[in-house]
């Protein structure tokens, strides 16, 4: 079994709007509203690809309620951590004459420290079962800032691999807990380490904590740094789409590699052909499963050379 | 008692943000959620001058829910109809930096046949102990286009004087259950009739209806058109503030008279004098106290001369 933990869960709710006029009312003429957050879109990979998993966080109120009820139609098992606060909702605006879309993102309830506690208490209990967690996002209000150390290293105790994809200050501080694998984009990983170039930039986390590094650079695929070897791997041909929950979609094929017993770097190689299926599909947290299979034929690996900067 | 009858309820909801950039993600900094829909604003009113209120309509899934609360943590009475729909969302998109607001105003449930027929039963028990009914807002998906001659007729039939204020259809198809009043807005009244003059087009909805027509016309004040006579009354200076809801605080102004036992013009002096107070605060349902209690003393009534063009 694989748990996704996503201490930020949210409604993604979408409104359409024929021609969205500005600072005026509007008429929305379709609602749509799915659980959300991207440990629930790595939980989504993962269930459709036959793995066995579990989705855990902090849900709360009506709001909450709402995300629960939409796991369940979706065939996902939870283990969500009730709080006091309201589950936040995300909103996409999407305008029909333009094609494309704005967001409005709430910030999400404040989590306490008991209710912090008892996710902690929760999360361990899971350990037991679990092959590998997925922590997954960014971090509510009021947990604490090395949230994702203290998951990461009770994983570790228990001898759980633990896939982190967070950024910032979540991320930099979450490296303490020795995650098996954290999975920044170029533009986060830049951010974290001031370093430009992927491979001194992952060499950095590694030296923090990270064991392994797999940098999502678009349209360019993926970039591992491991012990055991660095390789990048692109998709065969310029995928278009939408590209939100491919990252998801690469950290679920990781995560879903390892557990099958896989080492580097067809694991690469299946998160790059499952993200870039993700990318053809309409909705984060799904993918195109004809093009999943011809991509898992045509992906290949290279090896990356040179030797990294010292850190 | 006034019972206030709020079809398409509404749970309205604020999204502050710092600056809003379109066609990107936002990040909301505050969000506020208050049981909205233009009865539920009357019955606000209502509740603050002094009247026992009772609100009505139809409510459904956990916004409903949230509606519901909101209500009893105002002090306000409900006897909302469930339905199986989720009650909708109107949305105001805050923008600090441009000082204006965007709205996204979601259609509502769509009700059936058998909701329709629990609502008109809940009604017509609820009419044994109304002093007066206040019918407010657009109709939802599935209801009937005569909605409002329908509920109207029931109050007629009952011996309870039903204030209408809606819109388009809803209004012209409700004048055939003899309102006691409608209170249509200029630019409203102009479509509805096809006259261009207030006093002309208002008696055109007596001829189909309606005993009294009250015309709202923004900063000019009100206009009466009864059996009684005809007068206008302006609030006593130019009021800066928040127009929304200042038409609700007039319909409430307006059914509170009459249950009191004034008679024209002093129910169009209360009526001005409750709706610029209502301009001065900032929220719809709410209004200024003592500018209510200095617009009292204040606004006169003014006859309109000439006759109604025949219609």
């Amino acid at each position: 079994m694989i748990v996704t933990v996503t201490l930020n869960l949210a409604l993604d709710v979408t409104y359409e709007v024929g021609e969205v006029t500005w600072h005026a009312a509007n008429r929305v003429s379709a609602v749509a509203h799915r659980a959300g957050g991207k440990g629930v879109n790595v939980a989504r990979v993962l269930h459709a690809i036959g793995h066995d998993v579990l989705v855990t966080g902090l849900v709360g109120g009506s709001t909450g309620e709402a995300v629960r009820s939409d796991l369940a139609a979706a065939g996902l098992a939870d283990a969500l951590v009730p709080i006091a606060g309201e589950t936040r909702r995300t909103l996409a605006v999407v305008d029909g004459a333009q094609g494309d879309a704005t967001g409005f993102w709430e910030a999400g309830p404040t989590v306490t420290a008991t209710e912090w506690a008892r996710l902690l208490e929760a999360y361990r209990g899971l350990l037991d079962d679990a092959d590998a967690v997925v922590l997954s996002g960014s971090l509510p209000p009021g947990a604490p800032a090395d949230a994702y150390a203290v998951l990461c290293g009770l994983a570790a105790e228990a001898g759980v691999p633990a896939f982190l994809d967070a950024d910032g200050e979540a991320l930099r501080l979450g490296l303490a807990g020795r995650p098996a694998l954290v999975k920044p984009n170029r533009d986060e990983l830049a951010r974290v380490t001031h370093h430009a170039d992927p491979v001194e930039a992952a060499e950095a986390l590694r030296a923090e904590g990270a064991e392994a590094v797999v940098v999502s650079l678009g349209a360019e695929g993926l970039l591992a740094v491991t012990a055991e070897g660095r390789w990048r791997a692109a998709p065969p041909s310029r995928v278009a789409g939408n590209p939100t929950g491919a990252g998801d979609a690469a950290v679920a094929a990781l995560a879903a590699a390892l557990v099958a017993g896989h080492g580097w770097p067809d694991r690469l190689e299946q998160a790059v052909a499952l993200s870039a299926a993700a990318v053809g599909a309409p909705l984060a947290g799904s993918f195109d499963e004809p093009a999943y299979r011809r991509h898992l034929g045509a992906v290949r690996a290279e090896p990356v050379s040179g030797s990294p900067s010292p850190t």
